[in-house]
């Protein structure tokens, strides 16, 4: 088994640079857009066989030093009987939008029996790889942002509307997400994953009173009960919001995107780990302007904190596979020479 | 003449606190609408009449301390000869987006017989107001973001490849649209603005070295040049890169959104005066919720720098006007408080 991601998230020596991508199972990857010109995003994730082909794909071609599982923002809302429509290139569109109390008491509770899909295909994964496996869910921001603006959105209106003008009902929202949440991390955790990607992407849109306010007590909650199955927590978010509240944050690994200084990270006197960092636009550009922008961030790793590598975001579609293979040699070349292994 | 708007751009002493609000001739407005039923944004910019109908409308309706030129970031396609067309709540959609050393040597240069329209919304406005008047441009990244994307954009990946990978145009590309905002500018100030704000409102979408090494210089350069005539220059963004390099921006105030710690920027031992901050969708919440942040906010004031209230982003359609009303005369009362007079 290839450790060195899973020991970058715990601070300890490794050998080399882990590196991994969000989105590494994507469009970028010919075999991914045949699959897709067949199958949803959750019809994929509905089918162990397709999913465990998906979620293998980029580590077979890249060797990368672990696997995400195929999986989406939106999952749980299988498990919550929540009714959508799949649009081309937007993804789920929700039939009815959350709104009141009853909207939120409609919603069902986790219940594996609906999701057992998501088990088996973490089941064959640990049989077929040796790199670990990344489980995934939605923070819980991102994700009540999902079901009360029934679709992708730019800004954010009617969640903080929600939040802001019937905090009574964003409160009780929250609390049934944070333990629906936690029930389905908690289930990829037992089915075998050996980390857990909490995906927050869209916290950003918030300012700090917001976020102290109306969603840190329930993500600490969440993270501090995820943290007692002794697996990495990685808390990825865009924008430097949540390095803010960085004390606050009990995530194993802060996974930050090109906003962030994170020569500044390697300076907090705290213990976590650090991923990411690189714009995916780089991954466009030529072979020496990737080095040249790789090297950039690497001079500031410090060897006092694990550093995993990754974009700060998913790799975009157009990305050529060429820069991506490329891309991890030169990470793992820089990090022997970086750690004189 | 009310120059407390003025006054406070120069950190000069004022009986209140001003306040203005960016899109304050919007959809908000019962009389906005029915003017949009009937003539595009471009239209309405392309008659002077109509224009200064607009403008003027929120200034009347709303006791607010400035009258923003009703116009748009696009304006200047009008001048540079840029075809587009008008698709309904996306705004201008080009022909052909700009991606090569032909495409830039076609833009045409500043020409004020092109635009002669907006010296006259201008000189209109002059003669009818007892407030001032604030001119626009777009900044040279967000201008050129829709140049290059040839529409609204999420992701500006094709922005930042042609920065990235092909920074020969890009910067022939920025030093053309520099000297053209550049023009435009001072056309607007010759003709009697009182004040001029630069909308630069997706740098935050740039990482600190692409704003430093691909967009910075030419807002040094474009901010200098505007300071020669003597009205304050507003620098407005979204979120909080430019405050990373207040020291390089020379603005006479920086507009700033809700995730700016505005009490921070009151410490910064630079002279400058602050504007913004307030989140518009406070505005869709209770008088009650209101008040409270709009206290929390100017609780933070200190004088030594002006302040002048506006929110982060442009007024919501959305919002009851009843909420901006109470808003504006709170503010105004608050801010008598403050400074005691």
């Amino acid at each position: 088994m290839n450790t060195r991601f899973l020991k970058a998230c715990n601070n300890e020596k490794v050998d080399t640079i882990p590196v991994w991508f969000m989105r590494q199972a994507g469009r970028y990857l010919n075999e991914y857009r045949k699959i897709r010109e067949k199958y949803s995003i959750i019809e994929i994730i509905k089918n162990p066989e397709i999913c465990v082909y998906v979620s293998i794909l980029p580590v077979k071609k890249l060797n990368v030093d672990a696997c995400i599982l195929f999986s989406d923002l939106t999952t749980p809302l299988i498990f919550m009987d929540v009714e959508f429509d799949i649009v081309e290139n937007e993804g789920p569109i929700l039939l009815k939008t959350i709104e009141n109390y009853k909207d939120i008491s409609n919603l069902k509770n986790f219940d594996e029996r609906k999701i057992y899909f998501v088990g088996e295909t973490i089941s064959i994964l640990k049989q077929s790889l040796d790199v670990p496996i990344i489980g995934f869910i939605g923070g819980q921001f991102t994700f009540v942002s999902y079901l009360v603006e029934g679709k992708a959105t730019r800004n954010f209106i009617k969640t903080k509307f929600l939040m802001l003008n019937e905090t009574k009902i964003w409160h009780y929202l929250m609390e049934k997400i944070t333990e629906n949440l936690f029930m389905f991390a908690k289930y990829q955790i037992e089915k075998g994953v050996d980390a857990l990607q909490i995906f927050d992407s869209w916290i950003y849109v918030l300012g700090s009173y917001e976020f102290e306010n109306f969603v840190l007590p329930y993500l600490e909650n969440l993270i501090s009960k995820l943290k007692s199955f002794k697996v990495p927590i990685i808390y990825f978010s865009l924008g430097d919001l949540a390095i803010k509240f960085i004390n606050k944050i009990d995530a194993d690994v802060f996974s930050v995107d090109w906003r962030v200084d994170i020569s500044q990270l390697f300076n907090i006197d705290k213990k976590f780990a650090i991923q990411g960092n690189l714009d995916p636009c780089v991954l466009l550009t030529s072979f020496e302007n990737i080095k040249l922008r790789v090297e950039m961030l690497l001079n500031q790793i410090k060897n006092n904190k694990g550093y995993i590598f990754n974009c700060g975001h998913g790799i975009l579609p157009q990305t050529p596979i060429e820069n991506v293979k490329m891309l991890v040699e030169f990470v793992h070349q820089k990090g022997r020479e970086i750690y004189g292994s």
